[in-house]
């Protein structure tokens, strides 16, 4: 029981922090969006802070709940695996019109210079969503399907910047041409440097 | 008289929001920092909206003069120059210890779903660095110094999305290695195309 309304605040909280920020977003807002009777959220939470960095863990299972439902089957060889990743997320926004974006995102740059525990806490759900976009360049030269020489640790943190700079373009654009040129650029030009490469050698 | 005190504001007003954003700044704040008698703010600006509407112009003004003092007596083709602008923005995020990070791209996740006309202003704003970074590549192209064959329109976008994404993750990392990764894709890869093509022929 606990659980769950402590869950439901969560997932109220989410949804609002994603549009409006997390220091513009009331306590008291939250518990009438989750239906919790106003005053009870300090028997679930220690402090409004405590709150804020529980919602960082459930960002996080919800963008890897959503990738991997969005990847079931679909080709699940490592390229396809990170294009998924980002096909989500352009999703995702898509059909909220362009608003929220990264949960992470957002809130690293509105949290990361004046909370020392979010910024920690940030930084490591990063790294998770990093490594994981590591791992798939690494498992993808394994199998011949990325040039072997590619430095899957300097492109892990490339990719990661030019995605969450791609969901910043598309939000205060609200427009799709961002998600294209990613795609293009990333798939057309970083990660196929063979085929790039014969092609300048044909023309 | 009357524009120096707007800009004392501005200017006060343009440090903090950077650093705390601009729903978590209050105006006295502001005043009080730029030494400006309280009260005083609806003298000089309608709004707290106006005020924020204005900062975009203010912050925008302060990259332009920036990445051209920075630029000043350096190499001055078309690539110099657009390394020049990603330089200056890097080793500015640094001088602050990593704290602040780009006003536009913060104020964008922070404002854009939740108030139309910063929105439109930020979109503005962007789309003048964004044609900023095409000129470039397309004089580059003219020069030879790219491949003619580049998408100056698509890699705009993606190089401006991969520049804020970088800051971003600068910024909650507190460290300067996504700044050597997007040089290192950026310009041996993604601009690079000619000798990336050699290099794999030979390989």
């Amino acid at each position: 029981m606990k659980t769950d309304t402590r869950e439901k605040i969560l997932s109220a909280g989410a949804s609002i922090v994603l549009h409006k920020g997390f220091n513009h977003t009331g306590i008291q807002e939250i518990l009438k969006a989750s239906g919790v009777p106003k005053g009870s959220f300090y028997f679930y939470f220690n402090s409004k802070e405590d709150f804020g960095l529980e919602l960082i863990d459930f960002y996080q299972k919800l963008i890897s709940s959503g990738v991997e439902k969005y990847g079931r089957n679909k080709p699940d060889d490592p390229v396809s695996k990170l294009r998924q990743m980002f096909e989500w997320s352009f999703k995702v926004l898509e059909q909220n019109n362009y608003k929220g974006g990264c949960p992470i995102g957002n809130l690293s740059l509105e949290m990361a210079d004046i909370n020392e525990n979010f910024r920690i806490k940030l930084s490591e759900s990063i790294s998770m969503i990093k490594n994981r976009i590591r791992e798939l360049i690494e498992q993808a030269k394994q199998q011949n399907l990325l040039d072997g020489s590619l430095d899957a640790q300097m492109l892990s943190d490339f990719i990661f910047s030019s995605w969450e700079g791609t969901l910043l373009l598309m939000k205060v654009s609200k427009s799709t041409a961002p998600q294209e040129s990613f795609f293009t650029v990333l798939f057309q030009t970083i990660l196929q440097p063979f085929s790039r490469a014969v092609k300048n050698e044909a023309s």
